[in-house]
C-alpha cells in the first residue's frame, strides 16, 4: 500500500481523499493543516488531522506528501521546503514561473534524495502532456488550447470584488466556430475574443446599480473586456441551487502535415469533460503520487514533471499487464 | 543530426522518408530492401538503395533502423535479428502476439545492448498510451475504442478475394449514436454491430453477379457478419478517383467516476483524423526513432514500448524549453 499524507484541506485536499479512497493500492495516513486540527473534519474514518507544524514527526509513516496548497504563495515555500523529507507532488499552475519553481524545487529534492512532481493535475498536466506528445509526432503544425466549459475561480472572484455584487459565478465557454474551425483543419488565426466567451451569473445586493454592475464586469481590463461576456442576474437561491458545481475540461489540438510536399493533414484532439475540477485534478496527481514512489524506490531523485516520468509509472499494473491489455 | 535507416520500402517506409523530411534534426541514410535495388526508386536524392542482405556493412552509417515490414511475418523474424546490431523500432500490430515479440526482442536487443521500440504507431501506440493515462487516472470507469472513418486494408483485401470481384475498398465507419452515448457519459454496453459500421466500393467484373457478391460479403464470417455493411458498386475510375486515399483515425474513450460516493462523472477524449495512415504512424515512428536514440546513448537497452519512454525523450527540445513553452 502506498501512504499518502495530505498537506492543505480545501477543496483539492478533499479531492486527493477521495482518489486515495478510488485507489485500491492506496491508503491515507494523516493530513496536515495550518488550522487548528481539532477544526478540521476529514471523510476518511481513523485517520489524524495534524498540525502542520508536527509533520517531521510523521515522515517516516507517509510515501509520498501531497501539497494541496495555492500556486501563488503556498506551494513556492512548500514544495522546496517539503522536498527536503518528502517525496511530494504538487499541482503548481503559474505557467510563468515553473522554471524557477522546478529549479528550487529540483536542487532540495535531490539534497533529500526524494522524487518531487511539480504541476501535476490536468492543466499544467495532461493538457502539456498531449501539447509535447502531439508537437513530437507533427512537428510541421499548429497548437491550440481551449477551456470549458468551466468555472473560472480567479474571474468569479473578480465578479465577486464589483461593487454591489453580492456573489456570483463565471463560466469560461469554448467558442462552438472556433473549435469547428479547428477541428476541420482549417489553421485559424484566432484573436482572444474568438477563442472564448465569458457567462457570468451575479447576485446584485438589494438596491444596487444592475445597470453599472454589468458594465462594470465586462469592461473589467484583463478579466472581461477582451471577450464577450453575457452578465444573467440571479438570486442567491438560483446560484446555489443552479451553480453550485465546479466543473470544468477544455480541448487540446494540434493540427499538422506531413508528406513529401506536406499534402496530407491531421488532426489530434484531446478533451476532457469534468464534473469536479478538483477531483479530476485529485486524481490525476494521485496516479503521479504513485509514479513518485515507484521511481523513488528505483533511487531515483530530483524534480520532475508529467513530461519526465514514463506512463508505465503512473499505473498499479506490471509491464506484462499493461502490454497484454492495454497496448 | 539522427542518421536513418529504412528497411522495407512500401507505404510505411515512403512515410518514415517524409517523416525525416519532416524532422529537421533526422536524416536518411540508407534505404534496405529484399527487391532488386536497382528496382527501388525513392524520393530523397544521393540517399542509396541497399539489398537487405549488405545490411551490416553499413551498422556504423546508422543511427536508428525503422523496420517498415509487416506483422504477419516480416517483423516477428526481423525485428529480434535487428535488435542484435541497431537501434530498432517497429509498428508490430497484432495485439494478441505482444507479449512474445516483446520477449523475443528483450532479450536480443539486451544482448546487443540496443534499444528496441515496438508496437509504435497510432494503435498500438498513441492510443494504447491514452487508455493507459485514462485508466491511471481514473481507476474506476469504463474504456471505448472506436476506429475510423478509415480505410482497413485487410477488409478491402477481403473483398478482393470474393468471386466477380474486380477490386475493392472498405471503411470501417463508427457509429454516430454510440459515439453521442459515450461522450455523454451513459457509459452504454455496445455490441459489435452497434460500434461500427462497414462500407464497401466494390469494382465487378464484367457480367458478375453482383446480388451474390453483395450477400457474400455481407455474410462473411469475422469481417462482415457482425456488422451492419453497405455496399456500393462503382467503376474501376471512381475507385481510383474517389477512394485512392489512405485515410484513418479514430476516438479513445475512458468515462470515470470520482468523489466519496463516486458521485462526479468525467469524460477523456482522444481523437485523430488521419488523411494518411501511414505517414501518421511514419510520424510517430519517428518521434520514438528520436526517443531510441536518446536512450541509447543514456547507456539503457531492451526492449521498450510507448509506456516506457518518457514524454521528454521524444522531442528536440530541451526540458527547459518543454517546461517553459508545453507544460
Amino acid at each position: 500500500m502506498i501512504r499518502v499524507g495530505i498537506l492543505g484541506y480545501g477543496n483539492l485536499g478533499r479531492g486527493i481523499e477521495c482518489a486515495v479512497k478510488n485507489n485500491s493500492d492506496m491508503e491515507l495516513k494523516a493530513v496536515f493543516t495550518r488550522r487548528n486540527p481539532a477544526d478540521v473534519k476529514i471523510l476518511t474514518e481513523g485517520v489524524g488531522v495534524y498540525h502542520v507544524d508536527d509533520i517531521l514527526a510523521h515522515k517516516d509513516e507517509i510515501d509520498v506528501l501531497i501539497l494541496c496548497g495555492g500556486s501563488a504563495t503556498d506551494l513556492p515555500m512548500q514544495t522546496p521546503e517539503y522536498a527536503k523529507h518528502f517525496t511530494v507532488v504538487d499541482s503548481f499552475d503559474t505557467h510563468a514561473r515553473i522554471p524557477e519553481h522546478f529549479a528550487n524545487v529540483d536542487k532540495n529534492a535531490k539534497e533529500g534524495g526524494n522524487i518531487a512532481v511539480i504541476s501535476c493535475g490536468w492543466d499544467p498536466g495532461m493538457f502539456s502532456l498531449n501539447r509535447l506528445y502531439a508537437n513530437a509526432v507533427l512537428p510541421q503544425g499548429n497548437d491550440y488550447t481551449f477551456w470549458g466549459k468551466g468555472v473560472s475561480q480567479g474571474h468569479s472572484d473578480a465578479i465577486r470584488r464589483v461593487e454591489g455584487v453580492k456573489n456570483g459565478k463565471q463560466y469560461t465557454i469554448p467558442v462552438e466556430e472556433a473549435l469547428t474551425a479547428v477541428r476541420n483543419g482549417e489553421n485559424p488565426e484566432l484573436t482572444t475574443r474568438q477563442k472564448h466567451l465569458r457567462e457570468c451569473f451575479v447576485v446584485a445586493e438589494e438596491g444596487a446599480d444592475k445597470v453599472r454592475i454589468e458594465q462594470e464586469i465586462k469592461n473589467m481590463p484583463n478579466y472581461f473586456a477582451d471577450y464577450d461576456t453575457i452578465v444573467h442576474f440571479i438570486t442567491e437561491e438560483e446560484l446555489q441551487r443552479d451553480h453550485a458545481g465546479i466543473p470544468h475540461g477544455g480541448f487540446v489540438f494540434r493540427t499538422g502535415k506531413t508528406g513529401w510536399n506536406q499534402e496530407n493533414s491531421h488532426v489530434i484532439e484531446y478533451s476532457l469533460k469534468l464534473d469536479s475540477n478538483p477531483e479530476f485534478t485529485a486524481s490525476v496527481i494521485a496516479a503521479y503520487a504513485r509514479a513518485a514512489v515507484k521511481m523513488k524506490e528505483e533511487g531515483m531523485s530530483g524534480c520532475k514533471t508529467v513530461f519526465d516520468i514514463a506512463p508505465a509509472y503512473l499505473t498499479s499494473l506490471t509491464g506484462d499487464e499493461i502490454r497484454a491489455h492495454l497496448l
